[in-house]
């Protein structure tokens, strides 16, 4: 078990590599088949209702009986004229399932989850929560996350400023001894084993996952995924209202000229996100749609199934792991 | 030598370390103590003429016997109303010194150095250049380069889009066998080993020999480094009229209003750029004038002498080869 971090001890898996918790994308039939293969499969909340969640988690349980994660997005709205935040309803109905259905892992794949943390770790949920900067980072520490994902300028969806090479380390010395895992333009071994390089525990890969064919979404999203380079996104807040990483397109085109029309999160992803998602993702139109994707497409070069994915990683970053190994002798 | 790479073969230095050939900041003192060190340190030719690079040569030959590089900005024009690009008046005298002079390594800072690469090759000298992109490095290697330098986002001065953990795996699998030397958000031997297991043969730093002791610049400029976290730069067109990053500042805040009135590079470096370079990193006065940083200045915690500088980063490095050894086996 030459890959085996303190990761895998905490989350219960074989393999430190976390599938992303990506809406519409990330179901159950993703998340089953990476638990399945020795990941922490995930399955995101953003796109449905607090019961189409439980069904999903069920589904999962129905496949596999090896940990998984469900990502929520801790979305909250200003209350009033006060300056005090609450969250959104949607974030309190998934928080309950998540919570009532004993998850294995709950994941903070945007904000802070405040006090569901304390009442997760109390049920024995493990909680893991991105950041894009230090000071983000320091938040979720201080809020007592066990895991801090630290995902770089590099991911798809929601993204930071800063690229892994300086966020990882940089985080991982601040939360330091709590694991950091890698996230963003992480898509082959090489990139693992970089994470590994840079003090993160494992790595946490969405783009990867999205072109497999267990990943919910049309085929016209996974071969565009496949088709385009390194340069093929852009960040753009026309999805959601915050700065989140889209293949560029005819829509991220078009709210580049439209920039003063964008409504704040989470009000654009209701009046626009919802819908551009469906066209791209559901119904194939990529071109006018809004289709979450990762700088890493540069890096992947087919739609492979779930399995092969993590273990060509893992043979990969063991070969890179197996040449250090000769060097330092 | 257990980090021994390619590169250390190819330009006959101990370490895979070479320093950014830094416009105002590179110069004969930095770059002598980096090659002393083990590294290969290089002079900068941007902010001085032909004769001001001849005599920095000169210098550092006066230091150090070791190998040395020198870093061009291959800015062109266009000429007329064609669409043929010619290079600056500038980038010819600069090129002539570096040639007749047989530096032992040739560096495109940016640009493409088209015919200069054969020349330079033929007198024994060897040419690296930066990308920013896979198509770049394609063109690079087309153009018959020794080594490709991939430079991620995270990058101070000049600058591209994609991180390096997508930017620096991507160029090696497009250039392969050719040598890859990886730049932007390095700072430290985590940065080193990840370099490696992205599969570049070396490394190319900037912020980081900023905050030394040896380096030109304002003490300022090097405190302000250290002061900054991660978050602190920006990218701005306004210094050159080519995305840069910069420390965020009263001058970039400024220009961020005044976009529409940055002139095309290099006319917005005449009329701008010196100046505010002059101003923050001569001066001193870091607030109002231009300060290229990159990400990294997240990492960078103290002003360290340029021999502690490589000592540390090697003996990082070779501390987490080491624990992947172990791992291994």
């Amino acid at each position: 078990m030459k890959l085996h971090t303190r990761l895998c001890d905490l989350l219960g898996v074989r393999y430190p590599i976390c599938q992303a918790g990506m809406a519409w994308v990330a179901r159950s039939k993703l998340a089953a088949a990476v638990s399945e293969a020795g990941g922490l499969g995930v399955i995101a909340a953003a796109h449905g209702t607090p019961q189409d969640l439980r069904d999903e988690i069920r589904r999962v349980r129905d496949r596999t009986d090896k940990p998984f994660g469900v990502d929520l997005l801790f979305a909250t709205l200003r209350v009033g004229g006060k300056e005090a935040e609450q969250f959104t309803d949607d974030v309190k109905g998934w928080a309950e399932v998540a919570l009532d259905e004993r998850v294995p892992v709950l994941i903070a794949g945007l904000g802070n989850p405040g006090p569901y943390t304390a009442e997760a770790r109390r049920l024995g949920i493990k909680v893991m929560a991105l950041c894009g900067n230090v000071k983000q980072a320091r938040d979720h520490a201080a809020n007592g996350v066990d895991v801090v994902i630290a995902q770089g300028h590099e991911a798809g969806g929601h993204t930071g400023r800063i690229g892994g090479l300086v966020l990882i380390p940089a985080v991982a010395d601040a939360v330091a001894p709590r694991p950091v895992v890698a996230a963003g333009g992480i898509a082959d071994g090489r990139g693992l084993a970089a994470a590994l390089a840079l003090g993160a525990e494992g790595v946490w890969m969405g783009t990867r996952f999205i072109a497999t064919p267990e990943a919910w979404g049309h085929e016209n999203y996974k071969k565009k995924i496949v088709a385009i380079d390194e340069e093929g996104t852009v960040v753009s807040r026309a999805a959601s209202g915050k700065p989140n990483r889209l293949i560029r397109n005819n829509f991220t085109r078009d709210w580049e000229q439209r920039q003063h029309e964008i409504q704040p999160f989470p009000i654009q992803l209701e009046r626009v996100g919802r819908a551009a998602a469906t066209l791209a993702r559901e119904r194939g139109d990529i071109e006018n749609g809004s289709a979450a994707c990762g700088q890493s497409a540069g890096l992947i070069h087919g739609v492979v199934p779930v399995r092969e994915v993590i273990e060509r990683i893992v043979s990969e970053a063991e070969t890179v792991l197996a040449r250090f190994g000769r060097r330092a002798t």
